[in-house]
């Protein structure tokens, strides 16, 4: 019965923490109807690479218990999440989906995981990943046909999330890894402005491209996820003595004037496909006056090779101890980037840097205009077969600036798939990105339901 | 009679400000003698890039109107300064020490001189700096023998402090630049902790070793100066919205304990000269109990190659579009470098950079035991001839990590030449290294004049 109840609850991350709070069910509850329901679908979804009941339902009982005496509980108190397997874990092993590291145990949580404890979180799991979080898959299924790929890299978090198997996961973004594997699944994901999640004892692939995301089935859950991750650590450089914004009360409130959006027809609009843009233009029309269209210069077509260079210079460096102790353990298109990035030189990279920040501050006239910029996730709706993951196109120019992201579910492929719409905000206003997002989300589930 | 009560002050930059705000003497006697001295000498010493009599003159009237008018005046009101020609003035160009650059006039300060004027310091002139701030040398000669080079690249700086001109000058070091012609010229030479002085507006020539230094004839006057340019800058990333620190009144109070000193015979204690080596070991007996012996391990050694490995793939990057443009007109040395500074491979620059933290932080147990380390500022009194500056070697380490130095005029020469001494701190420690400094030189003094 109270696992009915669980269930009832759609497993919303905001609505399980609110009945938790409310004793109308308990976080052991909880998380026994998630195992329960991964035990059903694991094995067609692959979501998890590790998994421990003993040791989610141990939380879940000492969350009951400090509940019980009275002691104060914090925003996800009792919550299951799932948690890439590239953020350290002091409970379960993380093995950054090569078997080089097979039965890594790291001594210590990874900040934003111990942030997420701290909020009451229960760590259900470790959640697939690529090797090394990049191109390579893991064996995850995508839960809307198992024939497809969920995306990658962050594949079992947005796949745990899209099968009901855990209301909310933790998933990282180098190039398009939260937002793709969320559009491919069909739930949504959101990556922060660069910085707003600390990643201390996190897999160094790219320090100045690497963030981390969240994914949930509804705007509110991944706002909630990311924000109970974020906070200042001195040992991540691009982390910031900040307050943490309340991005899951700004992500609720009501916009004080209905938003305006630009459809942002890009650099690589010309790599979606054909249904894309037609799905895309649609969403504009249905928009109606509160969509535009925005243009900028062909020069931001040069992202993808200014970003391509900082990632693999930093591929090659982070993983050239590993790299050089095992390389046939290493695949293919990972070792190719290695040997790309060896070539890179500092002039280049640096070059590269720099035209981060120009990039962001010339992009951010757009938003003097317009609240949110409109655009596709991916190219379509997810690739048959699980040998790849996807284009990261779509996301690459956002991550490599920095700015916010959220991939929402609210258009399909021809082949009835998922395809995720992205909206991008200014930098350092997630807040507002969040609310933009929340409000369009809710104006195409009316119109649907009408 | 009032311009000789000036000369009296011995230009001591704390003494003038004093006599100031007393009503002693005027900004305008002030600047007047300095302008008398230049005039004097400058034929011989070439210290000054740029100099307007009448620019400095109507700054100084503006500062005794302020007074007059009871106004709040700064630290350093009336007292003249002299800024390297690196960092932008809105009232005297500012060439980098290059033709290529002449007659360029920056319509902005630059943050750190912008501070200055807001402490009250009447802006003197721009000094001479070496070609672009590297090895290749102006025309300025040591004014102790100007037959020998006063060092560089704050060639001019130095030199003018040395000579009477000014009591106070700004220079920056990326390499050896404060620390080496201080020591050639016999001045207080204070390189802070990387990040404290802002460097928006200023020749960027390496970001991440890039720092703003002062010079003075005491530790008071370099320090005073140095503090008055500190402050938060967010374009410039190494600048930390943290309170400035008392650095003055820290560097005038009593250590509470007698300070205990390491002399730190690093990686290039090899490089020195015979005679320094001599100097150094009696200086340590000098101090007997207060001076022990700090050893690192040989990895230090590879501080150089590192260093070299950041600095000439950054100045292959900023110079690019001068040298693309103009080749002809770099020095052989400067060309070298840009050449070598091109084949950098990124993975190799980024190693170079994790290793700056790590160093650094291996460095941080020696200053539980000891309050300063105690080493050559240079191998050697000022070499003959203006043909060269001299080896940054002694300087590199600390530059390289970014920890605080500053080189004190105790020693001499086999040829009578002021030789450095270097005293470095734990980074961020400023004040604590300073009070020592001030400490060692009231003490040699005392012992001089016993």
């Amino acid at each position: 019965m109270a696992a009915k109840q669980a269930e009832q609850l759609n497993f919303s991350a905001v609505e399980t923490a609110r009945a938790i709070r409310a004793g109308e069910v308990t976080a052991e509850e909880v998380t026994r109807a998630c195992l329960d329901r991964i035990e059903e679908i694991e094995p067609t979804i692959h979501a998890w690479a590790h998994l421990a009941p003993e040791v989610a339902m141990e939380q879940a009982r000492q969350a009951d218990a400090r509940r019980r005496a009275g002691k104060t509980t914090g925003p996800l108190h009792g919550v299951p999440v799932g948690i890439k397997d590239i953020l350290d874990t002091k409970d379960f092993p993380t093995e950054y989906g090569t078997p080089i590291h097979a039965g890594r145990r790291p001594a210590e949580d990874a900040t934003a995981v111990a942030l997420l404890r701290q909020a009451g979180a229960v760590i259900l799991g470790k959640t697939v990943t690529t090797e090394f979080a990049t191109m390579h898959p893991g064996p995850t299924a995508n839960p809307h046909d198992p024939s497809r790929t969920p995306g990658g890299s962050s594949s079992g978090s947005a796949a745990a999330v899209a099968a009901g198997m855990v209301p909310v996961a933790i998933g990282t973004q180098t190039n398009g890894s939260v937002i793709r594997p969320a559009s491919f699944c069909g739930v949504v994901g959101y990556k922060p402005s660069f910085g707003l999640i600390p990643r201390h004892r996190v897999l160094k692939q790219s320090p100045p491209l690497d963030q981390i995301g969240s994914f949930g089935r509804t705007v509110e859950d991944a706002a909630l996820a990311a924000q109970c991750a974020m906070g200042f650590d001195s040992r991540d450089p691009a982390s910031r003595p900040v307050a943490v914004p309340d991005l899951w009360g700004l992500c609720a409130s009501e916009p004080p004037m209905p938003p305006t959006l630009a459809l942002f027809k890009g650099p690589v609009w010309d790599q979606a496909e054909a249904t894309t843009h037609e799905a895309f233009e649609e969403l504009a029309e249905f928009l109606g006056d509160g969509a535009g269209e925005a243009e900028v210069a062909p020069v931001f077509g040069e992202a993808a090779e200014l970003h391509r260079r900082i990632m693999e210079a930093d591929i090659a460096k982070n993983y050239a101890a590993d790299y050089g102790r095992a390389p046939d353990r290493f695949s293919e298109v990972l070792s190719g980037i290695i040997e790309r990035g060896r070539e890179v030189r500092a002039v280049d990279y640096n070059i590269a840097m720099d035209r981060i920040d120009l990039f962001a501050r010339s992009l951010e006239p757009l938003f003097e205009e317009y609240d949110a910029l409109l655009t596709p996730a991916v190219a379509g709706e997810a690739p048959m077969g699980l040998d790849s993951t996807g284009s990261p196109a779509f996301c690459t120019l956002w991550t490599y600036c920095g700015m916010p992201a959220v991939s929402l579910p609210i258009l399909h492929g021809p082949a009835g798939m998922p395809l995720g719409v992205q909206l991008v905000g200014r930098r350092g206003d997630d807040g507002k990105l969040l609310r933009t997002a929340r409000w369009l989300m809710d104006k195409v589930t009316a119109e649907a339901e009408a």
